[in-house]
């Protein structure tokens, strides 16, 4: 390989993430996993690329527009994953005998859309899905907000509401009035009545709408969940999705910027590939905003570094015993580095600083000093008392 | 979205994990990553698309011909990540002040290479890889080589071995002999020295490497370690990739088909985009070859199920209280589940058994079933018995 004066650089919406940020995105897929399995969700992986036929026409004209497609060297037509739901249909048609049905699958990986990036859109982001296939009952659809509840306390939100609504609700009104009484929580009930006369609609919709109450299945929903979360708001639609029964979107105290995670029931669209109408429901959770949010709301741990202590030696005759010490306390369970390298003293500690690595432990001739990097205190311990301390 | 008749399937050489294998190499992976982040690791991740010029060249003809390029909306010639190496010697570049130096990172994601799938290969694969850049002591080199023999014994491998030699042994030895001896374990002595001849190279080189002993940093790097599975083969050669000292390979006894892991010190590359010499030494395994060892030798936990108990219910009224109750049970870090339909329980079983799901509790009118779906026996326990069955 040879040296060239290329500038380092990145694509336009595609990001790096440094040690830092990869942290926190870890510890929440973590938390998350950890919260899907433990209501039976299992995990699945599809290609990033697939055949386009797959993929194209599924996401209407400008899902298209923003796919990113190309010729492989086969003279393949493929396409980039777009999203994580027309590959579960895929999924489903290709392995009907294999699966459990229901089939409880929850899905992390990233997809590509060619999005303005003005708008602080990403080309490049990770979905979090979880669904539940194969069945029409509202148990299914109580358990999915079940699992976003739990969720959102294992990550430490506390203020949180899950609104939920029926399309059915929207069953006698005309789709262009729905787009624009979703807006009621962004525009007020003015903005709503005056757009619907703009576009020559009966402002009478929109009292229709509100005066909808929850209807059989939202209430058999909420009296399974019996959580005071949940609030039932008639002008909820989430656009013009493929939703079929419940919708829901999850609104957070103190994060304004829009829904940190949405879903509902869907029965005319898993069955795509295998030819048959097969009921779904599920959820997602914008990944960037829930990771923004949490930002905003400063719910991530203050702990989440990597390195619990590193091993620091005076000079280098010291290397190997520091290697030892550092054996020593990784296997009591510790995160514990050795400065990889003979440098003096005052470069190592330097090191552990720019690391957050919050304790030091010194290896001297005759004695180790352990340092606690954040209150800047020291003192002189057996390898005994560290362990201790430690535990 | 309408509905079309396309056929579900997938690329050749892409691939779908379903649930059972996802949790394998979830097993793994996390695994892993345990053992990284205990050595003082950190997570890095990078994009999917690169610009082509960053990636272009840096693999050599044959790179050229097997990464995935193409244009995109905006014109711009893009490529899939083909390795990880290329990506973090640009991050290296690209964020000098914000990266501790030295940077220990490890990556896990997958790459693209529009590979002959006959052979077993796959054009996506997932890489895992950890090295240390920045630092060229010896130190540094044990720490990559202790890092591999603690991942492999916390993925209960009992017999391995770390074969090590340096590059600086093959010195003064043509490269096409080097190709050649490097095949000792393959074609045997005598396949080594019929094939020196038909190249026309001198058969006294084999001599010449298999003659060469541990040298001063090899045996300060085996002193450090100081384990027994770390063996010196002075035929070691790693083909002619990038190396510069340390070299290594790992082999596991029962387990022939090659080498899931190795790795070594590569200084001339990493600086590619900084423009000077950045040392680093690191390794990577080679994922798919080690699950297929960890197949072969049994190494998976048998207890690898997401679920571990499912409630199913007797009749529709008592849905409810079977929510209720795996609640209380999931409260108890108990992955629970229940059947999300009101089907007979027949089915229920079925479904449980289909998954793999150890346990059963039936919720009857008066009373609650545990049974246990390996042994096939059931009896009536209160919630509170199930609970401490459990723990």
């Amino acid at each position: 390989m040879s040296v060239m004066k290329i500038e380092p650089r990145t694509l336009k919406g595609f990001r790096d993430f440094l040690p830092k940020e990869a942290r926190k995105r870890q510890y929440v897929l973590e938390t998350l996993k950890r919260v899907f399995e433990s209501y039976g969700f299992e995990p699945l992986e599809t290609p990033a690329l697939e055949y386009e036929e797959i993929l194209a026409g599924k996401y209407g004209t400008e899902g298209d527009k923003l796919m990113y497609k190309f010729t492989d060297n086969g003279d393949r037509k493929v396409a980039l994953r777009y999203d994580q739901t027309v590959p579960l249909a895929r999924v489903v048609a290709q392995y009907q005998n294999d699966l459990p049905i229901p089939f409880k699958r929850y899905q992390m990986q990233n997809v590509w859309r060619a999005e303005n990036t003005q708008k602080g859109r990403y080309r490049e982001f990770l979905q979090v899905d979880a669904d539940v296939v194969g069945v029409y009952s509202p148990l299914a659809d109580a358990e999915i907000i079940s699992v976003v509840i739990t969720s959102l306390e294992k990550l430490n939100f506390k203020n949180f509401k899950i609104v939920i609504n029926d399309r059915a609700n929207f069953a006698d009104i005309d789709p262009q009035a729905v787009l624009t009484i979703d807006k009621l929580k962004k525009i007020g009930k003015e903005g709503v009545l005056k757009e619907l006369e703009e576009k020559g609609l009966p402002t009478s919709s929109l009292d229709v709408v509100l005066n909808k109450e929850l209807n059989d299945k939202l209430r058999e929903i909420s009296g399974i969940l019996n959580d005071k979360s949940v609030i039932f708001d008639p002008a909820l639609a989430r656009g013009l999705d493929y939703y079929t029964g419940l919708i829901f979107e999850v609104e957070i105290e103190g994060y304004e910027v829009g829904s940190i995670a949405g879903g509902g029931r869907y029965d005319n669209l898993i069955g795509m590939f295998a030819g048959r109408d097969i009921p779904a429901v599920g959820f997602a959770f914008g990944f960037d905003r829930l990771i923004e949010a949490m930002e905003v709301l400063n719910l991530f741990p203050s702990d989440l570094y990597t390195t619990k202590v590193m091993l620091a030696f005076a000079n280098s005759e010291l290397q190997e015993k520091a290697v030892k010490i550092a054996n020593e306390i990784r296997n009591n369970n510790i995160n514990t580095e050795v400065y990889p390298e003979d440098v003096n003293l005052e470069k190592q500690l330097k090191y552990a600083d720019k690391k957050q690595i919050p304790y030091v432990v010194i290896v001297n001739e005759n004695n180790l000093v352990l340092k606690n990097m954040t209150e800047r205190e020291q003192e002189e311990l057996t390898l005994e008392q560290i362990l201790e301390k430690f535990k």
